[in-house]
């Protein structure tokens, strides 16, 4: 008979960042995830990591890749609600798109973990991610857009709509070679996506903007 | 008592490409690791996919990571001999980097099996793989020598020195997403490894030497 044990006691202090159980749950599975393995990671052992009891996960998650999925959502979620208000905006498409790959590169970079290493499993390919599959593919579709509106004002190669969005992801590849990303990254990335769809100029503008907008300084 | 299996008759007729043993299990085991996954087949699952039986599988392979290096191995080899002659050569270092580019995408676009979803698997990063990732970090080292200089030809960003190699691995997640890859990707692919750069044209004259020296014609 299963009872609620939310509320029980530990059974070791905490020592995963998060304000709530879930949260360190999130963390302890991205770990083991992504350095043990997904295939080889048991619920048993990301509770024992968190400190809590299996069943007490179970409040949380009902399986395992319930825990896959709400790491990878949150991989795409911000990058999806900022693509779409960027989309809606007036004016030139190339200092949208800087501004998007920015922040998507800065989130891909940041984090803990490289969740973007999931990303390419054969575990992801069943039905269970198939809404994973589809958002991701509606955030590449969004990328595709404004890249072949850069591409247009700036008569760049229309086959080079997708790099922009590569370019981006490849940030994972970079950060498990290099164990991080050096800070400047997400600008560097920004200017090499612009230029592949032949934008060559007006980048200190651009950066200004983007900066300003996020909220971070320009490296 | 073991004894040498290798002539013995088939338990099934090969179904495999491949004019060895050698190659069928290569074959066999590229399937799985990319649609299974790694952790998740056995050698007895690869031996059973060949039609040989578990025993003739180890006079090949002492052990699976020993089929996984020599998988990943083939992933790096060709390109690394071509960066090598080209990085000897004389003359302007854009043409080069454009051959290298095509030769090293089409050859990740090429194959029966995405084999480049298996570099980030957390079960590489141990020692029995520590000269395959010396290996491609030397490939990684040969593009930004490439990349330095046309850096250097153009005029272009510094730290964008690292992008050609990441834009030419990101083709895994595109093959991934899409089941193939464009057949002119390799030489869309080239082009933007340039622009990244800072170069910006004298890209008819690089894919007709590309092409020449690769003797595949241009898309």
């Amino acid at each position: 008979m299963e009872t609620d044990r939310r509320g029980r006691p530990r059974l070791v202090a905490s020592r995963r960042p998060g304000s709530s159980a879930r949260d360190e749950i999130l963390d302890a599975a991205a770990e083991l995830f992504t350095t043990v393995g997904y295939a080889a990671t048991s619920t048993r052992r990301i509770a024992d990591s968190v400190g809590i009891r299996q069943a007490s996960l179970y409040h949380h998650f009902a399986a395992k890749d319930d825990i896959l999925d709400a790491l990878l959502a949150g991989t795409v979620d911000a990058s999806m609600e900022l693509a779409v208000e960027l989309l809606a905006e007036d004016g030139p498409m190339a200092p949208r798109l800087h501004t998007l790959v920015v922040a998507d590169t800065a989130q891909l970079c940041g984090g803990a973990w490289n969740l973007g290493t999931l990303y390419l499993l054969p575990d992801l390919r069943v039905e269970r991610f198939a809404a994973f599959h589809r958002r991701r593919g509606e955030l590449r579709s969004h990328y595709r857009e404004l890249s072949r509106a850069v591409i247009a004002e700036h008569n760049g190669a229309p086959d080079a709509n997708d790099l922009p969005f590569r370019l981006v992801e490849a940030v994972i590849n970079r950060r498990s070679d290099d164990g991080a990303c050096p800070s400047d990254y997400p600008w560097t990335t920004a200017e090499a996506a612009l230029r592949v769809l032949g934008c060559a100029s007006g980048f200190a503008r651009m950066r200004a903007q983007t900066a300003s907008r996020l909220a971070s300084p320009p490296e």
